[in-house]
């Protein structure tokens, strides 16, 4: 290897660790509340070195952000086996995960603001909703084109589960392995709704269920909901 | 009366025209491709007459975003009388309106962006969303302390209202008088699902559900709900 190389992967490495050091400091705290000055400081360089590899705290936020939103889309991918409401239930810790660990971040992020609200940042965060929304569709076996009302029930679902995540931030008084399990049996619990109105939705969440295990998330909703309906 | 006061009052009605002006055109397009000179034709003025009234855009959208505010609020303030379905069911019909008549601007405000994702207008979203759930509240006959898996079931579900009629908006693919129903049907499936955890919450929802009528949207919903999970 010549110098050249050498050097060009140091730059990279460099950057990388950048990002790393800016990604940690924008998960606890909002955009706003992070310097520069911080940032040199954390990676153990002067702040004009960190203005050389990024020329200015939004570029930084933004690789930050980058990195973190092909993290929180990976999150979504699972294995296409077993019972679609154990798959969610897994996706939903994986999600609670990245929320647990970016929680003040991605609060800041979702809320919105001059700080992070750029057309870049939420281009961003239209594609993890999208990579989310591509494998909900894949998981169910739906190809395109998408029904308009089972559509709407996946994207109107992903940001029910954003909001569920906001709202167990802001306090966390509510355990979050009860609303991981909750917003899988919500996905269930909306799309019989949709599917009232829908005879081919219908069809396909009574094969979901039937798909799923007696002792499975799906299964334990429809006997609740139903018990809730008695007399 | 003098001179003095009818000239005051001349302004706070001009200021009250701009407003408007800038309301109709900020509801069909995004702020970014809404103009001062194009409210200031709109209006019948002079550019620089604008100015002196509101010294930027920003503020003029503000002032528009506000006056929205106030009436997208009102619109969830319905007679506590009658079945808990039907109110929420006209109170669906009034927001749905509402996203219709400002249709694009609503989307480029919930969507954010530079032009609009100032901490003033985020403010005032969150204004209209703490009216909603107050009012949500005041119509369940809960008052403080809220609990928590009751005050999540509420936020969520206005947060779920907003995606949905985003969502509709984006093509309206689907009925508005189906989603605004199902929206209703939605609500009572989200506390289903919560109540199945909360003891306190499943006495309270079978309480709204004994209060429906046989074909009120909650009754019907139930009905379905039964008919998806059987053999």
């Amino acid at each position: 290897m010549t110098t050249g190389v050498r050097r060009r992967m140091g730059v990279e490495e460099r950057r990388q660790q950048l990002i790393g050091v800016a990604l940690e400091l924008f998960s606890r705290r909002s955009p706003d509340e992070v310097s520069i000055d911080e940032i040199a400081s954390r990676a153990g360089i002067s702040r004009p070195l960190v203005y050389h590899y990024f020329p200015g705290k939004l570029s930084l936020y933004e690789a930050a952000l980058r990195r973190a939103a092909e993290d929180l889309a990976s999150r979504f991918e699972e294995p296409q086996e077993g019972a679609l409401g154990s798959r969610l239930r897994r996706v939903m810790a994986r999600f609670f995960d990245f929320v647990d660990a970016h929680g003040p971040g991605f609060a800041a992020l979702m809320r919105g603001g001059p700080a992070v609200g750029s057309s870049a940042t939420n281009q961003l965060i239209d594609s993890v909703r999208q990579a989310a929304y591509d494998q909900m569709l894949s998981h169910m076996g739906v190809t395109d084109p998408v029904p308009a009302r089972l559509e709407l029930v996946v994207r109107s679902w992903i940001s029910l589960v954003e909001s569920t995540a906001l709202i167990w931030l802001d306090g966390r008084r509510l355990p979050r392995e009860e609303l991981e399990a909750q917003l899988v049996q919500d996905f269930a619990a909306l799309a019989a709704v949709a599917a009232a109105r829908d005879g081919e939705l219908a069809a396909l969440l009574r094969e979901m269920l039937r798909n799923e295990p007696g002792d499975g998330p799906f299964t334990d909703l429809t006997v609740r909901l139903i018990a809730l309906a008695g007399p």
